[in-house]
Protein backbone atom coordinates (compact mmCIF):
# COMPACT_ATOMS: atom_id res chain seq x y z
CA UNK A 1 0.00 0.00 0.00
CA UNK A 2 1.04 3.71 -0.89
CA UNK A 3 -0.02 6.20 0.87
CA UNK A 4 0.33 10.03 0.13
CA UNK A 5 0.62 12.36 3.30
CA UNK A 6 -0.24 15.88 3.10
CA UNK A 7 0.27 18.74 5.75
CA UNK A 8 -1.93 21.63 3.97
CA UNK A 9 -0.84 25.83 4.13
CA UNK A 10 -0.17 27.90 1.56
CA UNK A 11 3.01 29.26 1.61
CA UNK A 12 4.42 25.60 2.89
CA UNK A 13 2.26 22.43 2.12
CA UNK A 14 4.35 19.23 2.86
CA UNK A 15 4.48 16.30 1.18
CA UNK A 16 5.83 12.36 2.33
CA UNK A 17 5.14 9.35 0.08
CA UNK A 18 5.09 6.23 2.29
CA UNK A 19 4.76 2.65 1.04
CA UNK A 20 3.92 -0.47 3.35
CA UNK A 21 4.88 -4.14 2.78
CA UNK A 22 3.86 -6.24 5.84
CA UNK A 23 5.15 -4.12 8.78
CA UNK A 24 7.85 -2.66 7.04
CA UNK A 25 7.43 1.03 5.90
CA UNK A 26 9.36 2.98 3.20
CA UNK A 27 9.60 6.76 2.59
CA UNK A 28 9.34 6.65 -1.57
CA UNK A 29 9.73 10.72 -1.31
CA UNK A 30 8.91 13.58 0.67
CA UNK A 31 9.48 17.64 0.85
CA UNK A 32 7.49 20.42 0.53
CA UNK A 33 6.09 23.11 -1.61
CA UNK A 34 7.28 26.34 -1.06
CA UNK A 35 5.26 29.63 -2.04
CA UNK A 36 6.99 32.93 -1.10
CA UNK A 37 4.99 35.41 0.72
CA UNK A 38 4.33 38.26 -2.09
CA UNK A 39 2.75 34.95 -4.20
CA UNK A 40 -0.89 36.00 -4.99
CA UNK A 41 -3.22 32.91 -3.96
CA UNK A 42 -4.46 32.08 -7.07
CA UNK A 43 -0.63 31.19 -8.23
CA UNK A 44 0.10 29.20 -4.89
CA UNK A 45 -2.90 26.63 -5.41
CA UNK A 46 -1.84 26.61 -8.72
CA UNK A 47 1.48 24.75 -7.52
CA UNK A 48 0.28 23.35 -5.09
CA UNK A 49 -2.53 21.21 -7.22
CA UNK A 50 0.04 20.76 -10.20
CA UNK A 51 2.39 19.58 -7.43
CA UNK A 52 0.17 16.89 -5.56
CA UNK A 53 -1.53 15.74 -9.28
CA UNK A 54 2.18 15.47 -10.31
CA UNK A 55 3.12 13.38 -7.14
CA UNK A 56 -0.51 11.21 -7.44
CA UNK A 57 1.13 10.16 -10.96
CA UNK A 58 4.39 9.66 -10.60
CA UNK A 59 3.60 7.33 -7.26
CA UNK A 60 -0.15 6.07 -7.68
CA UNK A 61 -0.58 6.34 -3.93
CA UNK A 62 -3.77 3.98 -2.88
CA UNK A 63 -5.13 7.02 -0.34
CA UNK A 64 -4.32 10.59 0.57
CA UNK A 65 -3.77 11.25 4.32
CA UNK A 66 -4.53 14.87 5.51
CA UNK A 67 -4.56 16.79 8.52
CA UNK A 68 -8.26 16.94 9.79
CA UNK A 69 -8.77 20.81 10.75
CA UNK A 70 -9.52 22.13 14.29
CA UNK A 71 -11.38 25.05 14.67
CA UNK A 72 -10.60 28.04 17.11
CA UNK A 73 -8.27 29.59 14.94
CA UNK A 74 -9.55 32.92 13.30
CA UNK A 75 -11.54 33.68 10.33
CA UNK A 76 -8.81 34.88 8.29
CA UNK A 77 -6.34 31.96 8.74
CA UNK A 78 -9.53 29.50 8.15
CA UNK A 79 -9.70 30.83 4.90
CA UNK A 80 -6.63 31.11 3.40
CA UNK A 81 -6.45 27.07 5.08
CA UNK A 82 -9.66 26.59 3.18
CA UNK A 83 -8.21 27.60 0.24
CA UNK A 84 -4.71 25.46 0.50
CA UNK A 85 -7.23 22.51 1.48
CA UNK A 86 -9.21 23.24 -1.94
CA UNK A 87 -6.38 22.72 -4.04
CA UNK A 88 -5.43 19.93 -2.40
CA UNK A 89 -8.53 17.94 -2.24
CA UNK A 90 -9.53 19.07 -5.86
CA UNK A 91 -6.42 17.36 -7.00
CA UNK A 92 -7.64 14.03 -5.09
CA UNK A 93 -10.83 14.27 -7.24
CA UNK A 94 -9.61 14.83 -9.99
CA UNK A 95 -7.78 11.90 -9.71
CA UNK A 96 -10.56 10.21 -7.92
CA UNK A 97 -8.17 9.34 -5.02
CA UNK A 98 -9.99 8.71 -1.05
CA UNK A 99 -8.98 11.58 1.60
CA UNK A 100 -8.70 10.04 5.05
CA UNK A 101 -8.45 12.85 7.96
CA UNK A 102 -6.96 12.58 11.35
CA UNK A 103 -6.30 15.14 13.90
CA UNK A 104 -2.81 16.33 15.06
CA UNK A 105 -3.31 14.49 18.13
CA UNK A 106 -4.35 10.90 16.70
CA UNK A 107 -1.27 11.56 14.36
CA UNK A 108 1.04 12.15 17.48
CA UNK A 109 -0.50 9.13 19.65
CA UNK A 110 -0.12 6.80 16.24
CA UNK A 111 3.53 7.96 15.65
CA UNK A 112 5.08 8.82 18.92
CA UNK A 113 2.72 7.03 21.21
CA UNK A 114 1.45 10.66 23.03
CA UNK A 115 -0.94 13.00 21.83
CA UNK A 116 0.80 15.85 22.79
CA UNK A 117 4.85 15.00 21.43
CA UNK A 118 6.33 18.09 20.36
CA UNK A 119 7.58 18.47 16.42
CA UNK A 120 11.12 17.69 16.29
CA UNK A 121 9.96 14.23 18.52
CA UNK A 122 7.82 13.53 15.45
CA UNK A 123 10.71 14.13 13.49
CA UNK A 124 12.84 12.03 15.16
CA UNK A 125 10.02 9.02 15.08
CA UNK A 126 9.58 9.79 11.57
CA UNK A 127 13.08 9.29 11.29
CA UNK A 128 13.29 6.46 12.92
CA UNK A 129 10.50 4.37 11.38
CA UNK A 130 11.45 5.16 7.98
CA UNK A 131 15.54 4.55 8.76
CA UNK A 132 16.61 8.03 7.07
CA UNK A 133 19.54 9.68 6.56
CA UNK A 134 18.51 12.89 7.63
CA UNK A 135 15.88 14.57 10.03
CA UNK A 136 12.64 15.43 7.74
CA UNK A 137 12.12 19.10 7.57
CA UNK A 138 8.88 20.11 9.84
CA UNK A 139 6.00 20.04 7.06
CA UNK A 140 7.75 17.09 5.42
CA UNK A 141 7.91 15.23 8.81
CA UNK A 142 3.94 16.22 9.44
CA UNK A 143 3.42 14.79 6.21
CA UNK A 144 4.80 11.61 6.52
CA UNK A 145 3.98 11.06 9.83
CA UNK A 146 0.35 11.65 8.90
CA UNK A 147 1.04 8.77 5.96
CA UNK A 148 2.48 6.28 8.76
CA UNK A 149 -1.04 7.50 10.34
CA UNK A 150 -3.09 5.98 8.11
CA UNK A 151 -1.39 2.71 7.31
CA UNK A 152 -1.51 2.09 10.75
CA UNK A 153 -5.34 3.28 10.99
CA UNK A 154 -7.14 2.56 7.64
CA UNK A 155 -9.12 -0.94 8.57
CA UNK A 156 -10.76 1.38 11.55
CA UNK A 157 -10.68 4.65 9.14
CA UNK A 158 -12.29 2.29 6.24
CA UNK A 159 -15.16 1.70 8.47
CA UNK A 160 -16.11 5.54 9.53
CA UNK A 161 -15.13 6.54 5.59
CA UNK A 162 -17.40 9.63 4.89
CA UNK A 163 -16.18 8.94 1.23
CA UNK B 1 -14.52 41.47 -23.57
CA UNK B 2 -15.30 38.04 -21.91
CA UNK B 3 -15.99 38.21 -18.13
CA UNK B 4 -16.43 34.98 -15.64
CA UNK B 5 -18.53 35.76 -12.98
CA UNK B 6 -18.11 33.30 -9.77
CA UNK B 7 -20.90 33.59 -6.75
CA UNK B 8 -18.59 30.28 -5.18
CA UNK B 9 -20.10 28.29 -2.49
CA UNK B 10 -19.59 24.62 -1.86
CA UNK B 11 -23.08 23.61 -2.31
CA UNK B 12 -24.44 26.02 -5.28
CA UNK B 13 -21.79 27.92 -7.16
CA UNK B 14 -23.44 30.34 -9.54
CA UNK B 15 -21.36 31.16 -12.71
CA UNK B 16 -22.64 33.64 -15.33
CA UNK B 17 -20.12 34.76 -18.74
CA UNK B 18 -20.93 38.30 -19.84
CA UNK B 19 -19.71 39.86 -23.61
CA UNK B 20 -19.43 43.11 -23.81
CA UNK B 21 -18.84 44.81 -27.09
CA UNK B 22 -18.92 48.92 -26.88
CA UNK B 23 -21.46 49.46 -24.18
CA UNK B 24 -23.55 46.75 -24.81
CA UNK B 25 -23.91 43.53 -22.65
CA UNK B 26 -24.49 40.12 -23.46
CA UNK B 27 -25.05 36.88 -21.28
CA UNK B 28 -23.33 34.04 -23.07
CA UNK B 29 -24.17 31.59 -20.53
CA UNK B 30 -25.11 31.24 -17.15
CA UNK B 31 -26.54 28.81 -14.04
CA UNK B 32 -25.08 27.18 -11.16
CA UNK B 33 -22.76 24.35 -10.26
CA UNK B 34 -25.17 22.07 -7.48
CA UNK B 35 -24.05 19.84 -5.00
CA UNK B 36 -25.78 17.74 -2.66
CA UNK B 37 -25.85 18.42 1.02
CA UNK B 38 -24.47 14.56 1.83
CA UNK B 39 -21.58 15.00 -1.16
CA UNK B 40 -18.76 14.76 0.04
CA UNK B 41 -16.15 17.97 0.44
CA UNK B 42 -13.90 16.76 -2.37
CA UNK B 43 -16.12 15.47 -4.98
CA UNK B 44 -18.02 18.98 -5.03
CA UNK B 45 -14.52 20.64 -5.23
CA UNK B 46 -14.03 18.17 -8.48
CA UNK B 47 -17.20 19.50 -9.45
CA UNK B 48 -16.73 22.78 -9.39
CA UNK B 49 -13.10 23.03 -10.89
CA UNK B 50 -14.07 20.49 -13.32
CA UNK B 51 -17.60 22.97 -14.90
CA UNK B 52 -15.75 26.17 -13.73
CA UNK B 53 -12.37 24.48 -16.70
CA UNK B 54 -14.91 23.59 -19.00
CA UNK B 55 -16.59 27.14 -19.26
CA UNK B 56 -13.00 28.58 -19.13
CA UNK B 57 -12.52 26.33 -21.93
CA UNK B 58 -15.55 26.77 -23.83
CA UNK B 59 -16.23 30.44 -23.55
CA UNK B 60 -12.16 31.66 -23.10
CA UNK B 61 -13.06 34.42 -21.00
CA UNK B 62 -10.44 37.46 -20.33
CA UNK B 63 -10.47 37.27 -16.91
CA UNK B 64 -12.44 35.96 -13.59
CA UNK B 65 -14.86 38.17 -11.61
CA UNK B 66 -15.19 36.61 -8.07
CA UNK B 67 -16.29 38.25 -4.62
CA UNK B 68 -14.31 39.39 -2.17
CA UNK B 69 -14.81 37.51 1.11
CA UNK B 70 -15.86 39.79 4.47
CA UNK B 71 -14.85 38.56 7.22
CA UNK B 72 -16.73 37.72 10.64
CA UNK B 73 -18.76 34.83 9.67
CA UNK B 74 -17.86 31.71 11.66
CA UNK B 75 -14.28 29.40 11.39
CA UNK B 76 -16.24 26.41 9.90
CA UNK B 77 -18.14 28.79 7.26
CA UNK B 78 -14.90 30.41 6.13
CA UNK B 79 -13.36 26.92 6.19
CA UNK B 80 -15.95 25.25 3.80
CA UNK B 81 -16.52 28.75 1.43
CA UNK B 82 -12.27 28.43 1.47
CA UNK B 83 -12.10 25.10 0.17
CA UNK B 84 -14.60 26.23 -2.36
CA UNK B 85 -12.82 29.02 -3.41
CA UNK B 86 -10.12 27.32 -3.50
CA UNK B 87 -11.22 24.96 -6.37
CA UNK B 88 -11.91 28.04 -8.54
CA UNK B 89 -8.72 29.81 -7.89
CA UNK B 90 -7.02 26.65 -9.26
CA UNK B 91 -9.18 26.61 -12.21
CA UNK B 92 -8.24 30.19 -12.53
CA UNK B 93 -4.91 29.38 -12.15
CA UNK B 94 -4.40 26.34 -14.25
CA UNK B 95 -5.78 28.45 -16.89
CA UNK B 96 -3.91 31.09 -16.34
CA UNK B 97 -6.54 33.78 -16.19
CA UNK B 98 -6.49 36.95 -13.91
CA UNK B 99 -8.81 36.95 -10.61
CA UNK B 100 -10.47 40.22 -9.90
CA UNK B 101 -12.15 40.46 -6.71
CA UNK B 102 -14.97 42.95 -5.60
CA UNK B 103 -16.49 43.39 -2.19
CA UNK B 104 -20.66 42.74 -2.39
CA UNK B 105 -21.66 46.30 -1.62
CA UNK B 106 -19.57 47.40 -4.67
CA UNK B 107 -21.12 44.84 -6.85
CA UNK B 108 -24.33 45.97 -5.65
CA UNK B 109 -23.70 49.94 -5.89
CA UNK B 110 -22.08 49.09 -10.00
CA UNK B 111 -25.43 46.87 -10.83
CA UNK B 112 -28.18 48.94 -9.09
CA UNK B 113 -26.83 52.22 -7.85
CA UNK B 114 -27.06 51.31 -4.43
CA UNK B 115 -24.37 49.21 -2.16
CA UNK B 116 -27.25 47.93 -0.35
CA UNK B 117 -29.70 46.61 -2.35
CA UNK B 118 -31.72 43.39 -2.06
CA UNK B 119 -31.26 40.26 -4.06
CA UNK B 120 -34.22 40.44 -5.75
CA UNK B 121 -33.49 44.31 -6.96
CA UNK B 122 -29.89 42.31 -8.16
CA UNK B 123 -31.66 40.20 -9.84
CA UNK B 124 -34.19 42.36 -11.80
CA UNK B 125 -31.44 44.75 -12.79
CA UNK B 126 -29.21 41.76 -14.35
CA UNK B 127 -32.48 40.38 -15.89
CA UNK B 128 -32.85 44.20 -17.64
CA UNK B 129 -29.23 45.34 -18.19
CA UNK B 130 -29.12 41.98 -20.16
CA UNK B 131 -32.04 41.88 -21.64
CA UNK B 132 -33.08 38.42 -19.96
CA UNK B 133 -36.32 36.66 -21.19
CA UNK B 134 -36.66 35.31 -17.47
CA UNK B 135 -35.25 36.53 -13.89
CA UNK B 136 -32.37 34.36 -13.33
CA UNK B 137 -31.74 32.52 -10.33
CA UNK B 138 -30.27 33.97 -7.63
CA UNK B 139 -26.59 32.63 -6.98
CA UNK B 140 -26.36 33.08 -10.98
CA UNK B 141 -28.01 36.73 -10.99
CA UNK B 142 -24.91 37.47 -9.16
CA UNK B 143 -22.25 36.08 -10.82
CA UNK B 144 -23.93 37.89 -13.93
CA UNK B 145 -23.55 41.10 -11.40
CA UNK B 146 -19.75 40.01 -10.66
CA UNK B 147 -19.48 39.72 -14.04
CA UNK B 148 -20.90 43.23 -15.35
CA UNK B 149 -19.15 45.03 -12.41
CA UNK B 150 -16.05 43.83 -13.72
CA UNK B 151 -16.43 45.22 -17.15
CA UNK B 152 -17.50 48.54 -15.51
CA UNK B 153 -14.53 48.58 -13.42
CA UNK B 154 -11.68 47.03 -14.98
CA UNK B 155 -9.66 49.99 -16.02
CA UNK B 156 -9.58 50.96 -12.27
CA UNK B 157 -8.91 47.36 -11.04
CA UNK B 158 -6.30 46.87 -13.20
CA UNK B 159 -4.46 49.37 -11.78
CA UNK B 160 -5.24 48.08 -8.33
CA UNK B 161 -4.31 44.41 -9.27
CA UNK B 162 -2.49 42.27 -7.30
CA UNK B 163 -1.70 39.73 -9.98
Amino acid sequence: MIVLGIDTSLRSTGYGVVESAGSALAALDYGNIPNGRDTPVPECLGRIYRKVSALVEQWKPDAISAEKVIYGKNANTMLVLGEARGAVLTAAAMAGLPVAEYEPRRVKMSVCGRGLAEKIQVQRMVKTLLKLGETPQNDAADALALAICHIWNRNLWYNNSRL
